[in-house]
């Protein structure tokens, strides 16, 4: 049987486990590819960190990037990280050099999948990447071969496991932000640096992977990014009141003539698909043409789900299944033009924290009015034992840029005890 | 650019569609897969049939099995359907000629499969069959490519459109069986012989194909298949009113070292992701290692979603990725023994219809306990306006022999006014 020589360069957890499993099935794999996959080498930057595997010395490299250049090498499995620094520079000089590359990197992807992309073209290899956009989800290779027949009208969803894991124990628990972050990363649900997951950076670059690949575009920076770090008990319970869930999205669209990339709060039914999906699970869903919706959910992080994809991308190679990274030819891959969200229009849930006094109602739907959003819902609370109160509004579809307008005039106003909220709302 | 030389053979509502959809689309498939999809032959059983399209004379072949010796034809796709005569015919006579095939046919694939793989793996051509499975839902690709990775435990789901759309409508409209039926009829979600769709054979054909992918085994025909007919609207209320839904699910499933497959109308928590699945659409769900549980929704059935199906194994053959029909060679595949489920444990509902007189409770559980059936939870109804009342017996997990024993001994009892009901219940 033929073989394929690899080199698994970064050996976290992830690469770990990718380590372990691929020695532990390699029959198996084998089989199902006609090809044996075969590690020749294995490198890290801490040698002597602990493992829970004993490193064969004879596999070690002490310069990774030796491995771009070494002939007993066909793939390199980058588990370095990041979009910049040894990742960049391995995976450039191994595309540079011929060998196939398979990554779980969505930053590098995100940023240089379009460079990297025309190199592995010229060259003939594959550069794969199931392993950066929600591990245990298949969504590459289904809109790469499973979907190919669709023209994508959107691809949306939960993109990442940490927000949802702390946007749906607020909702469950009824427990603050801060206090519910803690115990995720006690449980391991977030990192001890949890900004990209939080900031929505994490979800920005796998939508710039993933609507690339719907609309057969290069990547594309125009995406509107919001996190979660400002949403507080009160949205998540004023949201469940009106019947919502409030969870962070990202949705690419193509809308008339328009492509949006949108990653934010978003509020969304309860009772939806979407708003059924908690804890750390990833579900994405597309609505192509002529398939109609489809749906995947899965796992989207951790050592075992992302090795699920690794593997699944070692074997597309190890069948010689060569394609092009981004599922159409670099020529012909489009320039779109993404369009900045503030034409488009959003229902929205604003919620205002303001003195109890008399005229401030009437200022604050005057300014919708102004602004031409009209008013679908309005509820006031009065806040218990203090002389301010919540008013939560719910709009018609609006402007963005009208919804955002208005935040910046009420935020102004001396009646505004606390920082206004505007959480767009999915209505569709 | 290279290309593919296509015969489609069978132009019915699905044939026709992809027929019209690969010449609009012939342009992006191509570029996507770097090989023109070129249609050179076209045949049905009735050349003058009223269709949606002009049939171009040049393209129609009078006999369709000229196709599989013309040397102008490189892959042929059948979409005549059924298990045996012209369709058989048909994609025996191509693989022996060393033609590529792409059916939508599952009573075929899960009765000559295995026969036909071989063929396919001598000749070294392939044998594709996504759309034999849920059209709009890539589940076979997935198997074969996305989750190649993991060792499964466990593939179910709801795999019959129809049925699950009578189901759920007998729940939310409050309808009897045949009323909502006869509205499937007319709304186009059932067939004017919806027998295979009721009897559970389609489920059945479908999940032998997921067994075989999941397990590497050869198809096997030792499955428990029961259909929905004589699922009532009391069945409906009553499974309400403890928290479930009544869905038609099959099961493929490694458990101990013992697989099962099973079809039959299954108990579930209503708040249960399948259980939240209603109307016409499918729902796959795959537990495997390393992966966890994955799942993955869409349309089941029509020609939109199946000509989706049939593009993406039309692209996998024109970018050259000969893979194993069944995802390993014949040669690797199991003999494996797949077992009855008459040892198995489940938990069940049941449902009598009883004369209200005194004794007959008592008679009732003593057969369980004889049994070795315990019961969980008891309801007993009295009947409007008759003597009669409805006993509900929700049981602990019992062997699935003594439920039937239970079912079979009440059953000839005098005081039974209408036979009984044994429904399995999901409660893991």
């Amino acid at each position: 049987m033929k073989k394929l020589n690899i080199a698994i360069i970064g050996l976290g957890n992830i690469g770990s486990y990718l380590y372990k499993y691929l020695n532990q099935n390699k029959k198996i794999i084998s089989k199902k590819n006609n090809c044996i996959p075969n590690i020749t080498y294995i490198s890290a930057k801490n040698k002597n960190r602990k493992r829970n595997f004993k490193i064969n010395k004879k596999l070690w490299l002490n310069n990774y990037l030796d491995a771009t250049k070494n002939k007993n090498v066909d793939l390199i499995v980058e588990l370095i990280g990041g979009a910049e620094g040894p990742a960049k520079k391995l995976v450039f000089e191994a595309l540079k050099n011929k060998k196939h590359v398979v990554t779980a990197n969505k930053a590098l992807i995100a940023k240089y999948g379009d460079q990297l992309s025309k190199i592995a073209e010229k060259n003939k290899v594959n550069l794969e990447f199931e392993a950066s956009v929600c591990g245990g989800v298949p969504i590459i290779r289904s809109l790469k071969e499973g979907l190919i027949a669709n023209k994508m009208n959107k691809v949306f969803g939960i993109f990442n496991g940490t927000s949802n894991y702390i946007l749906s124990s607020m909702d469950k628990e009824n427990k603050s932000f801060n206090e519910v972050l803690k115990n995720a990363q006690k449980l391991g649900y977030a990192e001890s640096n949890p900004t990209s997951d939080l900031s929505g950076d994490d979800v920005a670059s796998k939508l710039k992977i993933l609507s690339s690949l719907c609309f057969n575009s290069f990547l594309n920076k125009n995406i509107h990014v919001e996190g979660i770090k400002d949403i507080d008990k009160d949205d998540i319970n004023y949201a469940k009141r009106l019947g919502y869930k409030i969870k962070l999205l990202g949705y690419a669209e193509l809308i008339g003539k328009n492509i949006y990339q949108r990653v934010h709060p978003t509020l969304i039914r309860s009772s939806s698909y979407v708003g059924s999906i908690d804890g750390v699970l990833n579900a994405v869903i597309i609505d192509g043409n002529p398939v109609g919706q489809s749906v995947i959910q899965g796992e989207g992080a951790g050592p075992a789900a992302t090795t699920s994809a690794l593997i699944s991308d070692i074997s597309s190679i190890l069948r010689g299944n060569i394609k092009f990274p981004f599922s159409i030819s670099n020529k012909e891959r489009k320039n779109l033009d993404f369009k900045d969200i503030s034409e488009r229009f959003f229902s929205a849930y604003f919620r205002f924290n303001v003195t109890d006094k008399p005229g401030v109602l009437s200022n604050i739907t005057q300014i919708f009015s102004r602004n031409k959003v009209s008013i679908k819902r309005l509820v006031q609370d009065p806040n218990k034992n203090k002389s301010s109160s919540s008013i939560i509004i719910i709009t018609h579809p609006s402007k963005d840029k009208s919804l955002n307008k208005i935040i910046k005039t009420i935020n102004k106003r001396s009646y505004v005890k606390k920082r206004s909220k505007l959480i767009r709302i999915d209505d569709e």
